[in-house]
């Protein structure tokens, strides 16, 4: 650290992201990506897109809300597109959560909110998940303070429903309520109808796990005008020209192929239903999902161990080590293929005990 | 503004970027952008990372970085590579101006530093240019904030050198210097070097300008180890996957076209030059341009005024209400037959007085 840090964040501790080795490296299943191809006329929107590079992006992401009205049902009064969820994210926790509000969100969910936190300076109450990884909404009924809760929740797949979600809403109306959506579209469910009704509500959602763009970043945030406007005016204020015109391209070539990626995201939810009946065969308790995930430990062997001995077998997963969840795997859901691969090594590890 | 955003942030205003047109709607000369297609190898890079997508971007920048290194001398250890380099300035201010620090900069220079010291809610000390428009280095001897000079500045296209650059950070030892570089490719001069010998020196540059990449957004930051950790601390703290995979191949092909660029910002100056003499022939008085646009006013006829009637001509120019510089235009530099263009408009609203 040297010594011009602006030392409010001399103690700041970062985001510890997945590991991303060499592609080809490993069977990688450790960062919750799409494992599909994208869909055709994607690669031609790119190449289109490159060669108007020369010109800046279109600020208001115009050709590409239209096709995101197409899909969504919102247009760009209620919508905000961002490089990566994580920067949606970061402009709400920038927007919404001054020092005299502070932030509340489950201890087990995704890091990056605690980053956030204690990136803008803001206190936090960090509210512990039920036994069963479950979220019990009167935990955050009044809580006074700015709540995020990602739902689906990461790592463990668990949902509260739009029901749960709305009385949470409804019990903190001087407080916004981010809800973030990264993994809905493998639930079958979302929130983002509430929007319509509360003026306090953000959702947060992502193209890069249902829609295969991880590497491409684009997220977005979706809300009420109002709030809309405040979000804009603080990207405008850091960085109007935040997605890129290839990935506005891309991103459109995506949405108007949406059936394609449908066709996928359902593939993928069969494929994690099947993967986690046979893991529990083997021994492995699995947190029902509502993901591109599954969470499990095994009832009778380190879950740092079954890590270390499927990286041996060229297999990349995810662990934490944090309490109560350090015994468990966090499994992104691959092709069909790759999930038999997986099996067979689990079967294997497992067998030899 | 909603009842729900950060009272600090309610006064905040906005960075106004230049107007965005259509494609093929104007002559397009109000952002500086670069008017030559990409180099060959750039399309089909972009095309083999759009169908690797589904991964996330690599973090490391890796094969950017090594190309980086074979145009720039600099490696991994220097450099942070941004989403254009407005995030570089942000993620600057972030972490090196503190509310006890604050930031100095021009009077007249890139519009964004008061907004970035704004949001940060830091102090500015504002400096005046001089009646020339000149910094002069010893305004800034001592200053006891974060220096922020663009070199050479916009919107006046003048310049400082590498001595007077580096005696300001000599009478500064206790303060981070940044010096924004993004016109630097038309002047055949850089302060990189500088980050050799001095600990408290931040360059920043853009390949939006000189390598056509406007729309694609890549910023870099080239500073001492200790200053880039810093940096990258606070990036992974915001947005740890902030430059795309589609991106990083676009800039490491560009790179891998070093030839070609150097040989269009060639032309660029020659046409720039060439065109600020026929202008001075039809009573403009213009800065000395060390950039790819040109800063002038005419001797008589007001600038708003010519600006107008370029835009119902179709040629979309920049002016900035701003004391002191009202009177100007600045004129991005197209190809030669666009200038040409541009001449012939101004030579026709001039005879008309």
């Amino acid at each position: 650290m040297s010594r011009f840090i602006d030392k409010r964040l001399s103690s700041l501790e970062a985001y510890v992201p997945g590991e991303q080795p060499k592609p080809g490296e490993f069977i990688k299943l450790n960062t919750n990506e799409f494992p599909y191809p994208p869909a055709i006329g994607v690669e031609k929107a790119a190449a289109d897109a490159v060669n108007n590079m020369n010109l800046y992006s279109d600020l208001s992401c115009k050709a590409l809300s239209e096709s995101f009205e197409n899909v969504f049902g919102y247009d760009r009064k209620n919508v905000v597109f961002t490089n990566g969820s994580d920067e949606a994210l970061y402009l709400s926790f920038l927007t919404f959560c001054g020092k005299e509000c502070g932030a509340a969100y489950p201890d087990i969910t995704y890091g990056f909110y605690s980053v956030y936190a204690d990136l803008c300076g803001i206190e936090s109450t960090v509210i512990p998940l039920g036994k069963d990884f479950s979220v019990n909404p009167v935990d955050y009924y009044g809580v006074n303070k700015t709540i995020v809760i990602a739902n689906p929740n990461a790592p463990t797949g668990k949902m509260l429903t739009v029901d749960e979600v709305e009385s949470i809403i409804i019990n903190n109306p001087a407080n916004i309520v981010i809800i973030d959506e990264a993994y809905a579209d493998f639930s079958a469910q979302t929130c983002v109808k509430l929007v319509d009704k509360y003026d306090n509500l953000v959702i947060i959602g992502t193209f890069s796990k249902s829609r295969g763009m991880a590497g491409a970043r684009l997220g977005y945030l979706i809300a009420c005008e109002e709030l809309v406007n405040d979000i804009q005016k603080v990207k405008f204020s850091i960085n109007p020209y935040n997605v890129n015109s290839i990935t506005q391209a891309v991103g459109k070539a995506v949405l108007d192929n949406d059936e394609y990626y449908t066709k996928c995201v359902n593939e993928i939810c069969k494929t994690r239903d099947s993967f986690s009946e046979d893991i529990k065969g083997l021994g492995f308790e699995v947190v029902p999902s509502k993901t591109n995930f599954v969470f499990a430990k095994h009832k009778e062997i380190d879950g740092k161990e079954i890590a270390f001995r499927l990286r041996e077998r060229g297999i990349l997963i995810r662990r934490f080590d944090k309490e109560r969840i350090n015994e468990y795997l966090r499994i992104s859901i691959g092709t069909p293929e790759q999930m038999k691969t997986v099996y067979s090594a689990l079967s294997d590890i497992i067998g030899g005990y």
